[in-house]
């Protein structure tokens, strides 16, 4: 194997499937990167047990030779040692490896020699045959996502809460994500007649997202029984599935608030996350709600530290004009952080009853939240 | 006490006096700032063993009220909860105190308790009365201290290494670290008759040079028995000084070297970067620098994981044509970076003796580097 290629699209190329290699797993194999190259061009592989980032580099690039084959082939090179030294290269990087993985890389007057590992010993890439085929643009993907996967549980106890439920139907996609105390969902229009519902990982949702050149793209997804895989035109993103089935969600959001308000998101984000300075004291970051006269307030306290409360306006208000709950403000933030429109309707349906958050004027996204107890 | 205050000023005085308080002291009144107003302003102290940093904010400032007093008065805050609860208030404050020290902070309708602490408790400030002063440019002593703070030493076993050595003469005052395997030194003109010579834990240097205010002003320096103190117009920093005797540092510096060669000080930094990638297996960072024919050549090794050689040009050559010699590599990118100037002049004096790094048109400034064992 030997080649010339453009430093900057290596580069950019190993921050992307660099993604996806953890130092940390017990398969010395997959702390490496895979980098093959034939007469198309040079291909990257980085994996772990949840995730694989494939990432293909062409020879030309804008009318613009990226790359220069001299001897097809391949080869493992350790994730970190390869991104590092590939990022302080000045220049245009010549690439060899000889008959004991030897990678060698050289820009300019610089040579640097890094001990591979045989490509054989890399795990293959899972077979897909373009089942399960859905193309959307990218963002529509990533709202999606940046709505609910932070609502997945963090706790292994219950694995199929680790990940983000998605259901495909007839021209939709239902995302939803639950730690059982609070939940996400969200509704997006898509022009598809699959049916079928997966759940993917939280941790490889995330991944997806840092990967900017899914958002800015037209992009295919493909279900398999195993996987699901994005993919645009240079990058190729492979997640395992949780297997199991997902709580059925539809039944838990309620129906009827006893009291509605309309509040306008930010400055009610801004008052949690000032009360969440006092409530960090207890286990579940407990913030106070209640309505006193037309106004909503909010308080929290930390016996030893002292105590906080402020008023805010409610634009309008529905039902009971009576309401005192207890909840956890880091799950508060969370969801009012997914929310982009201005204003969000919040039904109560009593002390012990969970809370529904939805953005006013957008029926496709809502966030339910349990409450605490305050004693 | 009872006070009004423009949000953004009481906030930059406390991100400034925060810098001296460290949650980790054992005493639990020094984790607060002490707030006091009077009819001249209000004033914040934040302190902890090596440093106290005392912040003045005058009742006007460019013709615009900052502060309205109703009544004076003093109290200790929890530091974490006072910067906090400051940053995300959204207007001017109202603040005052109980007899029970309990603070109340009022921003529009958000109101909130912090339990303070009686700041007759708070220990008081070190009294000085204008000797051992300079007047300088805040820059000139910002310059020096990043040319040479950095060569202290982090090992608490000889607490005189841990400081900058500043020593005063007519005219003049000089600069220096070392941690016995390298040193920085560094000379300043500066109009003062003042003949003296401290040590200033570098702790408090590095905070020192964080107080953007000092490096745009003229500063008022005091050297006192105890304490080095450092004032500008709204600012006052006092450092103690590290007891003992500095080791006699000018008769280390070596006077002829047996080869002598000039390099562009930023593409040397760069090969030692990636030449430290391969060095970290190493106890002491090794980098090897030798000469070959007409260029240095750089290289490291992890037997392990590769190795890495450079060769780059050097500028002009005096003495002899020979030289192999094993540096820390960390060492060398420190005292590299200090250096501001386009070209270095290294003098080596043998294998086994230190190297001397001088930026070339610049005597002001120099770094001298023990070499390691390369087996």
């Amino acid at each position: 194997m030997e080649f010339i290629i453009n430093k900057e699209s290596l580069n950019q190329a190993i921050v992307d499937v660099s993604k996806a290699v953890s130092s940390k797993t017990p398969f010395p194999i997959l702390t490496g990167i895979k980098m093959s190259v034939d007469e198309n061009g040079v291909i990257l592989i980085g994996s772990n047990s949840d995730i694989i980032i494939e990432k293909y580099i062409p020879l030309m690039r804008d009318g613009k030779q990226m790359i220069q084959v001299q001897s097809e082939g391949s080869v493992v090179v350790p994730a970190k040692f390869l991104s590092e030294i590939v990022k302080k290269m000045p220049d245009d990087l010549h690439i060899k490896v000889n008959h004991k993985n030897v990678v060698t890389i050289q820009s300019r007057e610089i040579i640097t020699n890094i001990n591979g590992l045989n490509s054989e010993e890399y795990p293959n890439l899972p077979v897909f045959n373009g089942e399960g085929h859905i193309r959307m643009v990218g963002s529509k993907l990533f709202d999606t996502i940046k709505r609910t996967a932070f609502a997945a549980s963090q706790n292994e106890m219950k694995p199929i809460l680790t990940g983000v439920n998605m259901s495909f139907s007839p021209n939709k996609l239902v995302c939803a994500a639950t730690n059982s105390h609070r939940l996400a969902l969200c509704e997006q229009p898509i022009e598809s007649n699959l049916q079928c519902s997966v759940v993917i990982p939280r941790f490889s949702l995330n991944e997806l997202i840092k990967l900017s050149e899914f958002e800015s793209s037209v992009i295919d997804l493909y279900i398999t029984d195993n996987y699901f895989i994005v993919k645009s035109e240079a990058t190729t993103l492979y997640s395992r599935l949780i297997e199991g089935a997902y709580p059925h969600i539809a039944g838990l959001i309620p129906k009827d608030g006893k009291t509605k308000i309309i509040l306008n998101t930010n400055q009610f984000l801004q008052g949690i996350d000032r009360a969440c300075l006092f409530a960090n004291e207890w286990r579940n970051n407990n913030v106070h709600l209640s309505i006193e006269g037309e106004k909503l307030k909010i308080s929290s306290n930390a016996s030893e530290i002292g105590k906080i409360e402020e008023t805010q306006a409610i634009i309008s208000m529905d039902g009971l004009n009576e309401l005192s709950i207890s909840l956890d403000g880091r799950f508060l933030m969370d969801a009012l952080k997914a929310i982009s429109d201005e204003e969000i309707k919040i039904s109560f349906g009593g002390t012990m009853k969970p809370i529904l958050i939805e953005p006013v004027g957008n029926s496709a996204q809502l966030h339910l939240i349990s409450p605490v107890r305050s004693y």
